[in-house]
């Protein structure tokens, strides 16, 4: 099993795909070159509502990915996804809103192709809702639920939640600029951990990512990961740390 | 039809219920006294994890409301919630998780009972997760979904949706301090109304509510309100404005 599990797609002030394009590159550098997107979580892209917004995501990634020698299909335009999946050398789930792309990827029926395809070692690569999908459930999502999915169940390729844009409190004086009453993301995690106390949350920071290959899990990128568990203290792990699929360091990347 | 819908629970750096006490105690003045209290988003309620965060949750109301002459009873302690809902002089739901709030008042059966009660004359008292769930659906909510409702549909008690604690963006200098790439309460609106184009977004800013009455939605607070429709610029309207239930104007308090 191949998977590319990044956090976001785009940093402050950077271009689309800017920080993480040289680490996809990386990922599928000796892999066949046809890439099956899927778009579902772009509903709203380049002033395009839904469902025209679905062509303007798949351009975007034919623009970015066809000049590096790929060739990119997008499920939308498939007449049968299923058997787009099944003849795809590479997946790619672009991020957007979470709940759109779950609603969409139950509908079409593709949780069990996409698995199975994974699991025969196609390269999976997701970002943000993308790399959400590839977890148990869809529950650690920050987007805003504008449709119900038929199922929280996403494609269950690892056996952690992870929490993309993972972000820190804000500083006090940051709070004084805003002045909001709202949850932070630690409340709402530790929300999910009060109901899910079996479940381990992974916060990946933006600018990092997860490279999976052969059961190890490197962290890459230029952020730290906090690890999260019900009634236990948070760990800080470094970049270049490797994990096993329970989430236990195998190596001594912890500074916290 | 009489109800009071509260954008958030507690301002920034002030006590819980501070700036809305006042409010409910004038709104519920020349009610009864019997408040029944839903407690089911409180799932991590002063450090004591679901399912005894609603003891924690029912506790902090009742040194609120009873020193003020009321009594409370949370439907989690009635043997009968629906029975409690029918006894009821006041319902009064508090914030929290939205998404654990709408699976346990389906799973306990309270949507009809609570809107046949409130269609009947009670008043009924939501701040944040209770003001959304007054609404059609779950869909404007910003918590974690961190359990799958068995339904999206909410007490329907309103035609338009409430986006309780609506944020503007940032500043520049916040960003810059920050330095997020997630998007903005603005985007993940935007990507609602782009999938659901019929259904009206009140962005109710912290220290604002509605309080309806006989079919007159008065904002009351300290804020203006954002009303956001598909397509359409967004009007800006100040605290004393008067709308009928389509959040059409009835006064002349708009002012962008």
């Amino acid at each position: 099993m191949k998977l590319l599990l990044i956090s976001n797609s785009t940093n402050y002030k950077e271009k689309y795909l800017g920080w993480c394009l040289p680490l996809i590159e990386d990922f599928l550098k000796n892999e066949r070159k046809n890439i099956l997107f899927f778009p579902y979580a772009g509903i709203n892209i380049g002033g395009q509502p839904y469902p025209k917004s679905y062509d303007a995501y798949a351009e975007r990634i034919k623009g970015i990915f066809e000049p590096l020698g790929f060739t990119v299909q997008s499920t939308h335009q498939a007449i049968c996804p299923v058997d787009a999946v099944n003849r795809a050398d590479v997946l790619m789930v672009g991020g957007g809103n979470t709940f759109h792309l779950f609603a969409e990827i139950h509908q079409e029926g593709l949780i069990e192709p996409v698995r199975r395809k994974v699991m025969e070692g196609t390269p999976f690569v997701g970002w943000s809702a993308g790399a959400n999908v590839a977890c148990p459930r869809l529950c650690t999502t920050n987007d805003m639920p504008v449709v119900m999915p038929p199922s929280f169940n996403g494609f269950d390729l690892v056996p952690f939640q992870i929490n993309p844009h993972y972000i820190d409190p804000f500083s006090e004086a940051v709070n004084d600029a805003i002045r909001h009453g709202g949850e932070t993301r630690q409340v709402r995690l530790e929300e999910f951990l009060a109901v899910n106390p079996q479940i381990t949350v992974a916060g990946l920071r933006e600018a990092s990512a997860l490279w999976i290959e052969n059961e190890r899990i490197t962290l890459k990128g230029d952020n730290a990961m906090r690890i999260m568990r019900f009634n236990q203290k948070p760990q800080e792990v470094e970049t270049g740390a490797v994990f096993d699929f329970g989430i236990n360091l195998l190596n001594n990347s912890c500074y916290d």
